[in-house]
């Protein structure tokens, strides 16, 4: 029809089926779980702000996507991450913070991006971050790491995903000997997975740099792949201190992981991860689905020292990670990697049989819920079988059929809808057979 | 500094200081548990969305507020309310719906008006709604009502707030009598609470209305009140057939909440709520604090049976209940209705004294948290005092010490942070003692 066409969403910007969506909120449950079992507090930065507050310190490619408005005399922004909004917080309500401050927030970003797999224009962040003034220790990144670990476990994809991890100072330290346009060579690693080899080097050529250095650049990367990268590293001719510096946080940050019991099956070094984002100083991760790669990381993060200098002087190390739900969502739901889950937020639905039933109906289910027994009632004029097919679609797994006979021996019909058994019971039994 | 001005975010806007925000946090959990005892399912709909679909059905003065933009060829608009996009959900995806729908949503809307005590331009509503095809029984209304009752319950502010309740037919009747305008003096009606009966009087004159007829409004709006207004108005002379629906409508709704056992301190009619929202066709109600009326309704709503017209043919009568949040939560914060919280996310906070006993700490946090118990770690070069005082200055329950003593007996020392114990336990101990 026309007119539904007209409601279709905007691209890139999705609402679920109702039975997905309660899927989708069991897994935005787990990574909340998971982020307080880490001692991580909630925050809730604001969704709009200023434009010269949101826009301090982006790209001109991030700016393109950004919904930008007018009102009043403000110029606004939409937030496009929640890294951004939370720096300006750090430094806004500094007083009002216990540093080293732990902190998750999980909210909807906005890009204006043209949409593709895996890229929303509306999207689920579930951001963690560990800030602090002046100083923060390296086993603040080993368990940021240790969180989406311990978050994709919780998730129930043992085995089923790798977390990639680097230091920027390595690559950093090593690019600097032969070229000062840095930022821009590891803008081009970055995209080593989505662009050919051929078309890497075009780029680096076109940033002048010779063609022995990136053969060096190629090998440094393929070598440092595998268990022995910080042997390898070490023995490399290191003369450059800041690569010196990010060999030994590395290696601090995997010692730390060890000490934390992360399998070695579930993390590897990785010297080609770089991340796009400037703002990265350290150590940074990447997570990826074993059997899909194509989808690109599903929760990556690292250490920003200096973000918070874009509102203030003081230092507010930080380190954080970010997982991108949507995103997820989809590739577990679509590689069939998360279990079924019960569909039905209602335990049991009552159903009347006639409108006479209706006042011993309302009773029940009021007492059902003073024993926190999700409850609802269905009641329409239409047959048993129509009730029953109601009950079935929306998958509960209790329902309680109350007619005359119910009501006249002040007892209920409880029937387990898996099971098909169905028990005649009064009140105390029917309540301890559903809590 | 003058930094930090720019950084303010705009009026109306709001982000909690951390403590602030966990007392929110709990609020939102509590709303969020109750809706789920009533068996309503999430749904999770676009903030952004084309300008057509929002701005289909509102007045001028809304309009004014609504955030518009352009992206691409798109015009574009900010959700200002989660009924409006939930009305268009239900069209769009009527076939993966199983009706009647009962479904919640916890989000942010957004309003660009000039703000005043209680209202935001970024805030949270909280939205149940239940809707059907073609029929929605009246018990639905009455189990809408007993949810605002439930939820704030659950906030543990019993005999503290009164619901209000009506039925918009009963006055649109008795005004058909007498005037076409009915919409006009409704909202006038509406006003009563804000406006001098002076101003009302005004305002209803300006509309032509007889001074006999104004008499009649007020004097049928001050009948109308207290515990005896169903008889009262069906031995008034009621020929009106809109006003004999809204009379058994309200009847019904009332008699269902006793079968609810909605305690009647709670709740009462009073025919002076219409809702300024011109989209409720019957049952409508709003709540006060009874200590702080100034703030205005908490938790409002009503029957909306011909919202989705704007969206297709077919008829989806609905019934649904917002909590504004923000207004909620300063009002419990401000009149210490609500109890003190644990304002630590941590359950145990790890403390070791120096560097060498980093390794041995980790081992033991992820031992806890394999265990389910919230646990974070905090390390720096400094002394044992300043450790304790961030531990209190988070509010964690318990900390444990770790020095060389401990590791060098595999043990730990737990303290509880409240009464001052201290224990020397083994890890089977300890996590016993935690759990």
């Amino acid at each position: 029809m026309a007119q539904n066409k007209k409601l279709k969403s905007l691209s890139g910007i999705i609402a679920l089926s109702p039975s997905d969506q309660i899927l989708f909120n069991k897994i935005k449950d787990i990574i909340r779980n998971s982020y307080e079992l880490f001692g991580f507090e909630p925050t809730d930065t604001p969704v709009i702000d200023r434009s010269s507050v949101l826009l301090a310190k982006v790209s001109p490619d991030t700016e393109k996507e950004i919904y930008k408005f007018q009102k009043g005399n403000n110029d606004l922004a939409l937030r496009f991450d929640l890294t951004v909004p939370f720096a300006k917080y750090v430094v806004f309500s500094k007083n009002d913070i216990n540093f080293p401050f732990r902190r998750y927030e999980i909210g909807k970003s906005f890009r204006g991006e043209r949409p593709q797999k895996g890229r929303y224009r509306e999207f689920y962040q579930c951001d963690a971050d560990i800030i602090s003034k002046n100083n923060l220790s390296f086993l603040n990144d080993a368990d940021i790491i240790n969180l989406i670990y311990k978050t994709l476990i919780n998730l129930d994809i043992k085995n089923k995903f790798i977390i990639k991890i680097n230091n920027r100072k390595i690559l950093l330290g090593f690019l600097k000997d032969f070229t000062d346009k840095t930022d821009k060579v590891m803008l081009i690693i970055d995209k080593l997975n989505k662009i050919s080899k051929k078309e890497a080097k075009k780029q680096l050529k076109a940033l002048n740099i010779k063609d022995e250095d990136i053969e060096k650049i190629f090998n440094f990367i393929k070598l440092s792949k595998g268990n022995n990268v910080l042997e390898n590293l070490r023995t490399f001719n290191v003369n450059n201190s800041l690569m010196q510096d990010g060999v030994e946080e590395l290696s601090t940050v995997i010692s730390y992981l060890k000490d934390l019991n992360l399998p070695e099956s579930h993390y590897e070094i990785d010297l080609s991860i770089v991340r796009g984002l400037d703002y990265y100083t350290g150590t940074v991760f990447e997570t990826f689905l074993k059997n899909d790669k194509e989808i690109g990381s599903i929760a990556s993060g690292g250490r920003y020292d200096n973000l918070c200098d874009l509102y203030g002087n003081e230092k507010y190390p930080g380190v954080g990670m970010s997982i991108g739900l949507n995103r997820l969502f989809y590739a577990l739901r679509d590689l069939k990697l998360i279990k079924n889950v019960d569909y039905s937020i209602s335990k049991v639905l009552i159903l009347p049989m006639d409108k006479n039933r209706i006042s011993y109906s309302l009773n029940l289910i009021t007492k059902l819920r003073e024993n926190n027994i999700n409850a609802s009632i269905f009641e329409n004029e239409k047959n048993l079988k129509n009730k029953l097919e109601y009950a079935n679609k929306i998958g509960v797994p209790y329902i309680v059929i109350i007619g005359e006979n119910e009501e006249n021996n002040s007892n209920y019909t409880l029937k387990n809808m898996k099971s098909g058994e169905q028990f005649i019971l009064n009140i105390d039994k029917l309540i301890k057979k559903l809590s």
